[in-house]
């Protein structure tokens, strides 16, 4: 792939979790920093001793500066725990694992914020600093926060994800500020300048649904003519890490190939789905989305290159095509 | 001394910096816990990173908690700056040295201030969560704060003490918010019950004036009718540390034993002076204050307690022939 608009398309990559920040380093390698913009998901911040967290964002942007632990996938590498432990001495919570120099990043963000920054601002900042190339966009600047239905009640993403170590089963979903929220005229600048648009395999319920639940996002993903592509996070049926599968069973959906085009019918155009799903291609097509089948497991960099080759590749066949 | 009521008398002690916290480590050394109440200074309180930093109370506390630095006379001994590194490398000023455990004291602080509590409820509780035995009690819930003139303009005490280490000449000095201050009904109360009252050996214009700038707090010593007995900070006519006698020369009191006790005039009884300021006594008697005449350097925990020990033999001296 080379730096020319053609085989170097203008990238959008909608991406949370883990899955999202893999899928954002495979592209970052074999496209040129300013032909990728990543939308994340902000959905999963949570205040944390009266500092705000942005757990997604905070991935993304580790991941892309090369400094995330890669053995857990979140968190920086060689990070201590001081204060958390002076914290817990204090009486405060401690089952999130926020390291040392993870909370001057809370610190500052949330000293930021508080002074009235855009929550993009301060992204787009704090990945300056760290020298991420890619821009990491923010769905909008408001509050929006997965809360999670179990048995014991309505919970933060971040009590039943980290402190419940999702064993809870979840009831529902919502996407609390999502109605109101309005997207950022970054995210949707980089949306109609697009020329190809890629949905992470995140886990669609909680890492991208909610980015879709912001109606004038969603509106302009349905409406955009550049082909739309997303990478299935099931692997054999199921996922590589996470409660994907099991939530989108005990949702109603279907946990498999076909279950992921349904779930985001209207909004892609082509899904790529793991050589191990082969068998899945037709029903893929059935609802609706060209099937891509491919090795989509992400463990070296060069699986993740090769997989952001392939998806760029089939984009830009679609593009030659239409 | 034992615990008795006429040999371990309730003592008020009002401290501020390092030399306010060696002599409370000399009381707490002498005194049963239940028989030591320390007003403490907030006027050096100052917001970093967003954060309610409040180094008297720290300093104060962590000695008493046996964890303070004892190199440097604050911080926590053996704490990392991790947080502080990360901090700087996003773009915030990192002069003020706050280690990782040190913040997180400010991270529960600022929560807690921010969900309304009294700054001496968290105080109290951050004490009794570093199990330090005698109470340390604020002598107001509101922000006050001492600032300084300097040919440069006005500035924050910790801008001139820390960043700019004392280096420009101070020409005034106000404490903001001290004429609305309310002084709390723990140091009022702590005042009308002590049997004795101690102004620890601090700098009398930023560690102690800022307290007695507290029209309230001042009244109370000005009427209490126990002994109150004054430690001057001077020793051969200097500081041992810190710019106490620059500053007071500079702002037109004299750098003297004598100096002092016109200084504290109204507000107290006694002024223990070093021997090498042997020959000022005559001076301070002329000033209003019975002359105390004893080694008062605090290097060991020997010297701490040898002169807290002597304070108290004074006071109850001073008591029983009253």
């Amino acid at each position: 792939v080379s730096a020319t608009g053609i085989d170097a398309p203008r990238t959008v990559l909608l991406a949370g979790g883990v899955g999202g920040a893999k899928m954002a380093e495979g592209l970052a390698a074999v496209l040129p920093a300013d032909r990728l913009s990543i939308i994340g998901n902000v959905a999963d911040d949570q205040e944390f001793h009266g500092l705000w967290v942005s757990p997604d964002i905070d991935t993304l942007t580790y991941t892309l500066a090369g400094l995330i632990d890669r053995e857990r996938g979140w968190g920086l590498a060689g990070d201590t725990t001081n204060a958390l432990a002076r914290l817990a001495a204090l009486g405060e919570p401690a089952w999130m694992t926020l390291g040392d120099q993870d909370l001057a990043l809370h610190i500052h963000r949330t000293r930021r914020r508080a002074a009235g920054e855009r929550a993009s601002t301060i992204a787009a900042d704090v990945a300056r600093a760290l020298s991420v190339g890619p821009a990491i966009l923010l769905p909008t600047d408001d509050v929006v926060q997965t809360r999670v239905r179990t048995d014991e009640g309505w919970l933060s993403f971040q009590d039943y994800f980290v402190r419940l170590r999702c064993a809870p089963e979840v009831r529902a979903l919502a996407y609390t500020g999502a109605a109101d929220a309005k997207p950022t005229a970054e995210a949707l600048d980089a949306i109609a300048r697009a020329e190809l648009i890629v949905l992470a395999p995140s886990n669609p319920l909680v890492s991208l649904a909610p980015i879709l639940a912001i109606a004038g996002l969603r509106q302009a993903l349905a409406g955009s003519r550049v082909p739309r592509l997303a990478v299935s996070p099931l692997i054999g049926g199921a996922t590589v890490k996470g409660p994907a599968d099991r939530m989108m069973t005990a949702l109603g959906h279907e946990a498999s190939a076909a279950g992921i085009a349904r779930f985001y019918a209207g909004l892609i155009d082509m899904l790529a789905i793991d050589e191990r799903d082969g068998a899945d291609a037709e029903a893929v097509r059935a609802a609706g989305a060209e099937p891509l089948v491919l090795p989509t497991l992400m463990k070296s960099a060069e699986d993740k290159a090769a997989l952001a080759r392939a998806l760029i590749a089939a984009g830009q066949a679609r593009r030659a095509a239409a």
